[in-house]
């Protein structure tokens, strides 16, 4: 007997046939004598109706009403798929966030789970019901309902395994696992049957889309073990019957057994490129620049500041998200005089190429291998950063998918 | 400066546009120095798409889901309508049923109002902010979502109206006021500018869908002055603008200066005949006939037993809500022997035909000119029952539009 989170995505319930699908999968495992508790989003489409309903309303909104509105798509997620239990003769009951509560911190919209009181969810576990959960929403301390943003359903799933300690936390998602690389760009990219919270953080927030950065973040601090399975699968396959877990367990290191020098390899179409041209070179310079982008929570990524000609002038070059790119123009151009440069220059068309692997902190000659291999195909790197699981590079976005089939072989991970 | 409870149904917050015309509404009230509590239903519509999807997963549905399922109709437009008006430079926040709490017994589905708490509610209107409610919608016992069942939100506004000790209920709607009967009819009935709780509430329980009956019995007991106003007249028109209240005040007795003998004629298509042919009459047939029926919660309105011709067997007829015609049939069934009738027959089609006012108390004949008037039109009385303000008949369903005009103008109501 075991204790499961079990968590379905807006395509899982986006019609009523789906969510007699999912209920098959909850059913399947509470067969197993598992308790179980589901975190579910809302219906594909149904936020994005209720976003515009909220937009045509005004278009700047109050973040508190936004969220008592979106969070309605989840609230019916969880009434049907509970009945759609019911129906089936499993004992469920639905949860919304104030109702377990989830606290969560009062920045609606974004909130962050603070606490999560797992007992009473803990006592209808055990009575054998199951437990039907809104994803993505909350209670903020004035008590009315927050939303926790993007992806906010796997960061609940995660947090609700963290409160009522399950034994693991199973994200059901369109992909049938982790990859080596994005399998629409590699054919011979593998699926990995393992992967540590370290790689998996830095994979998903250098690009991989399989999993929120957020959830991997929490993951890793309460050490819930994830797994990241498809959710088309049918829910009474005989492999999964016969006990197989299909997917990939994100987990601890100390649990990978043979461990790659190098996991996988994620790409970023997401990054904008700023160069400020003749930039006075003296001391403090960085600062100056960087500290408004830091004052307007912009999230500046790459820096390079190449090396003065003449000792008086350089050129500063850093990249930042696209969708923060006009806010840090605008807050460049107003700090132009206290900066002092002579022209800024922007550039959409660039790629981020990140190579990923805990292997890296026994192994040297990996960032050797990624510029040896890019410098063979002609591919000129704009800019590099490293961390000490990742080397990444910024290259011309035409050169993408080359880049990364390269690396892929290069790094002996081509599938047979 | 008064306080004001507005309460809007979904045609009025079916689409954005509506609901900005919801909050020109309501911001004229507080341009006019009143604090407002609005009360809105679900954008109509939503609720039948919810119902729809709660039925296709389950026939037979857990009531506690379809609760929390069907309660997001509103809490999306309370949403809407608090950004509607923030965008307006109104301050205004949402509040949903759990929110209050609006605290209701455990009857999900048909919940009915036990408590509310209005001191929260009371300090953000002196503080100058709009309370925008979901109607429909309460808390119950068991700290679950419950809902009030049809025609809540009327109920809904007249208990919060209660609660807030609000100078005036106003409910918008998509007439413009009580008239003496239903003008689809008779061309010539009468807006009524003030009506008596007591006659509001037999028009209402007798057909006239203005007004949802259990809405005016609280209104009744809590002495709730009520507004019934159109919700088609332009916000800023300038009858309101200078002061106008339009509509039907539905009020005490007393602040009716004169009063008419007759004020309104109602009909309801919604009964179901049943007659019980060679019943044996004998003493307590009644209450075998009658007691399953009660226990089956069925509400049985008109009664008539024949005068039995030999002292042996009498024909029983009484009539019940349509919907609870198939339920009826079976009690009655089920209970053959017990009653020993010799056959069952059932008539769909008849109409109850009901003359309200509270004069009659007071003046005789008001029965006598009703029977007098249908017997020169040749329509034959099924069915008769009284109260103190009010008598009804039943009669073939092809005669209800001759019968509704013939009394309209037999009881001198008729518009000039």
């Amino acid at each position: 007997m075991a204790r499961l989170v079990m968590k379905f995505g807006g395509t899982s319930v986006a019609d009523i046939e789906r969510i007699r699908n999912v209920a098959r999968h909850v059913k399947r495992e509470v067969d197993a004598g598992h308790q179980v508790a589901v975190v579910v989003s809302a219906m594909s489409g149904t936020t994005n109706q209720l976003v515009a309903w909220t937009r045509e309303t005004a278009k700047l909104h109050d973040a508190r009403e936004y969220d008592t509105i979106v969070a309605t798509g989840e609230q019916v997620t969880v009434g049907l798929l509970a009945i759609a239990l019911q129906e089936m003769g499993v004992s469920a009951r639905s949860w919304l966030g104030w109702q377990i509560p989830i606290l969560t911190d009062g920045a609606h919209g974004a909130a962050r789970i603070q606490e999560i009181d797992g007992a009473g969810l803990i006592e209808r576990l055990e009575e054998g019901q199951v437990a039907v959960i809104a994803g993505f929403q909350g209670l903020g301390p004035d008590q009315r309902i927050t939303t926790l943003g993007r992806g906010g359903s796997d960061t609940s799933a995660v947090a609700i395994a963290a409160a009522i300690q399950a034994d693991r936390c199973d994200i059901y998602t369109d992909v049938d696992g982790v990859y080596t690389t994005d399998p629409r760009i590699v054919a011979k990219a593998r699926k990995l049957d393992k992967i540590s919270y370290e790689e998996m953080l830095e994979m998903a927030s250098q690009g991989a889309k399989v999993l929120q950065t957020r959830s991997v973040e929490l993951a890793m601090v309460h050490r819930v073990r994830l797994q990241v399975r498809s959710s088309f699968d049918a829910p009474d396959a005989p492999h999964i019957l016969a006990g197989e877990i299909p997917g990939t367990l994100v987990c601890d290191e100390e649990e990978i057994v043979e461990q790659q020098v190098v996991s996988g390899i994620a790409y970023s179409r997401d990054e904008a490129k700023v160069t400020l041209l003749n930039v006075a070179d003296r001391p403090g310079i960085a600062a100056r620049i960087f500290g408004p982008l830091a004052n307007s929570s912009i999230n500046v990524d790459m820096i390079i500041q190449n090396v003065s000609d003449d000792g008086k002038y350089t050129h500063m070059t850093f990249t930042v998200p696209q969708a923060e790119l006009a806010r840090a123009e605008d807050v460049i151009r107003k700090a132009k005089d206290e900066i002092g440069y002579e022209d800024m220059g922007t550039d959409l068309n660039v790629v981020k190429v990140s190579v990923i692997g805990i292997g890296m902190r026994s192994h040297c000659g990996v960032a050797a291998t990624m510029f040896e291999t890019l410098a063979e195909k002609g591919i000129n790197i704009q800019a590099i950063t490293t961390s000490e699981i990742k080397v990444s590079v910024l290259i011309a976005a035409e050169y993408s998918e080359l880049a990364v089939r390269a690396l892929h072989t290069a790094y002996g991970m081509d599938a047979e």
